[in-house]
């Protein structure tokens, strides 16, 4: 494959809306010469994202192949609409990260649906804008296409074209299904984060400044953008609400147990919500959709600079291959912890190798 | 302070369990040459953490200074009353991550407090028993001491003595205190990263495939031990309580308005769960409990060993330090994203650097 020189695109391609993934989109098609034609309400917008690179400005008699409509979920609707009538040629997608809410505006504005055909690249980043548009963005990247029966395979061709130019990868789901998805590994837990983050607000310092990397973790999340959520929880109301709807049951259950936590019944009633929270994190892919547990080493790092590089440098000379590494910080202390996971196999001989070469080993386990 | 090869306890120190914990003040003790007497109501598992190097086996006449019983939280008073009563001299610790109720077991006991201080050393691993037990376990890792009016400071100070001969950092809260601190940053966090990872079972295949970074993080902790956690949940189930019935009545507030997502006020009501949700994680302490907020950088490593080693060499050798680091793998990608935090001013000239140097930057902002 790698031989091939020419894209799959012919182009040229239209893209409405130049925040980050409009450029983004932009970026990767440019950087394989394909034509961009970028699109923006806002003036100032479009100007710096042509700026950047990632693409032109429209001109008559354009005739793109492929347009693709990056705006916020609430205006997806309607600028698809404007795009299917202005120009009757063209295969129309739009990458708003709900699907159902966009097309059912289109049905009822009868739009011409025998041209569009709705997408969702999962990728992004907490900050938006031109200015972070990335032409790798994409890479490696799931990118949902979410047909319907109005579009063949051979008709919507050029959004399979699009995804695999921008090297991410396709992936075929029904609107339904999409927003059902996304609800579940997205929109809930989003919620979810920013209601336990919502708790810290006015804690007193000396109780958050025991935190360690499981608060970090559950809300990191929690630091995102509320303009563009309440759009996209909005959109997604019915699949978040039936899944929450679900969580406060169990969430009943739990309070209940805790509110008498030596009746008949307390202990099983937590013990099971735990085992079920340790079957769900289970089910969730690794890396490279493995579904291997790993063994978790943990190395002290002094806070130096070229510290972290030296250890991961004689990692590498040991050849045990690192599957994944987290840094964490204690507060107040001059080390930082790096969590390096490996295969179980591998363990031993990389705790012998590093302590052999005077690393510090402050834990280990699966 | 390094130039003093003293410590600052005498020993002997007698530790009563040797899980994890006890196996690893164990370790931590002797590697100053502190004499550490070990015992444990397993006999397999006491000569198991002798075999570590972890301390020696009690003998008649033994008089401990300093007391630290390692075992779970539902025996811990029992257990710290027998100890107060069978060595008359010594001070008694403990370390469960509970500290009301081993308190008022022990007022309800009529035990010696004022030989009684409980401790709370915020350190451990998903992972138990002496086999993962580390010397360096501690090291600037927060350590709470839950002081009350029955025992001195002077009386109290072979309980600094051990947090600080292990390289911890004392806090001083009250039981009352700790117990509404860990509910909010540990306990709460725990039980919702389950009930969230619990919606995960059973989802299809599909679904799950859609899985980034944001719900790995929001469920990791989800994969902790269900029995240690009833223990802990059951024993401090009134601060666990308090908070968790705030977190239901914000739930319920979302939910209502997700149900009618656009009746007035209810795009409000999630724009302020949201907001609130950035203010909690802004008061989380970063790295050495600095506030400050730092830039991010998305660099595309190739899926090859050393070739993470040789990014970060080279972040070393453009003199910027790097102040966090995480690796992000996309599901069927030959790549792997390592999100790289600097300081805000470093942001760009890294970006130039690393640019210049042939990596390529998926994506970058604050």
């Amino acid at each position: 494959m790698s031989a091939l020189t020419d894209t799959r695109l012919v182009g040229p391609v239209r893209i409405v809306g130049s925040g980050l993934l409009g450029t983004s989109i932009g970026l990767g098609l440019r950087a394989k010469g394909i034509d961009v034609i970028l699109d923006d309400a806002s003036p100032a917008n479009l100007s710096l994202a042509i700026d950047y690179g990632a693409g032109r400005s429209s001109r008559p008699g354009d005739t793109p192949q492929l347009i693709v409509v990056c705006v916020p979920p609430d205006v997806t609707g309607r600028v698809v609409a404007a795009e299917l009538a202005a120009y009757p040629q063209a295969i129309v997608t739009d990458v708003a990260s709900v699907k159902v809410q966009p097309l059912a505006e289109l049905r009822a504005a009868g739009a011409d649906l025998s041209r569009y055909i709705g997408s969702h690249p999962l990728a992004g980043r907490e900050r938006g804008g031109a200015v972070a548009g990335r032409a790798d963005l994409f890479l490696g990247r799931p990118w949902v296409v979410a047909g319907h029966d109005g579009i063949s395979y051979r008709r919507g061709s050029p959004m399979d074209d699009l995804i695999l130019d921008l090297g991410a990868i396709p992936i075929e789901l029904s609107p339904e299904e999409h927003d059902r998805s996304v609800a579940l590994v997205s929109h809930v837990p989003q919620l979810v984060a920013s209601l336990l983050a919502k708790r810290l607000q006015g804690a007193p310092a000396s109780s958050v400044a025991l935190a360690g990397q499981g608060l970090r973790d559950t809300t990191r999340i929690a630091a995102s953008e509320p303009e563009l959520w309440v759009q996209i929880l909005g959109a997604n109301a019915r699949s978040v609400v039936e899944i929450l709807r679900a969580f406060r049951s169990d969430l009943d259950g739990v309070l209940a147990a805790l509110e008498e936590p030596t009746a008949p019944g307390a202990r099983r009633e937590l013990a099971e919500v735990i085992a079920a929270g340790n079957a769900g994190v289970a089910a969730i892919p690794g890396k490279h959709g493995q579904d291997r547990r790993f063994s978790q080493l943990v190395v002290l790092v002094d806070d130096r600079p070229g510290e972290l590089a030296r250890l991961l440098t004689e990692i590498g000379h040991t050849g045990v291959n690192m599957e994944d590494l987290r840094l964490e910080h204690s507060p107040g202390a001059q080390i930082g912890l790096a969590e390096i996971s490996v295969l179980p196999e591998f363990e031993q001989r990389l705790t012998d190798e590093l302590s052999s070469r005077g690393w510090r080993i402050a834990g280990a386990g699966l």
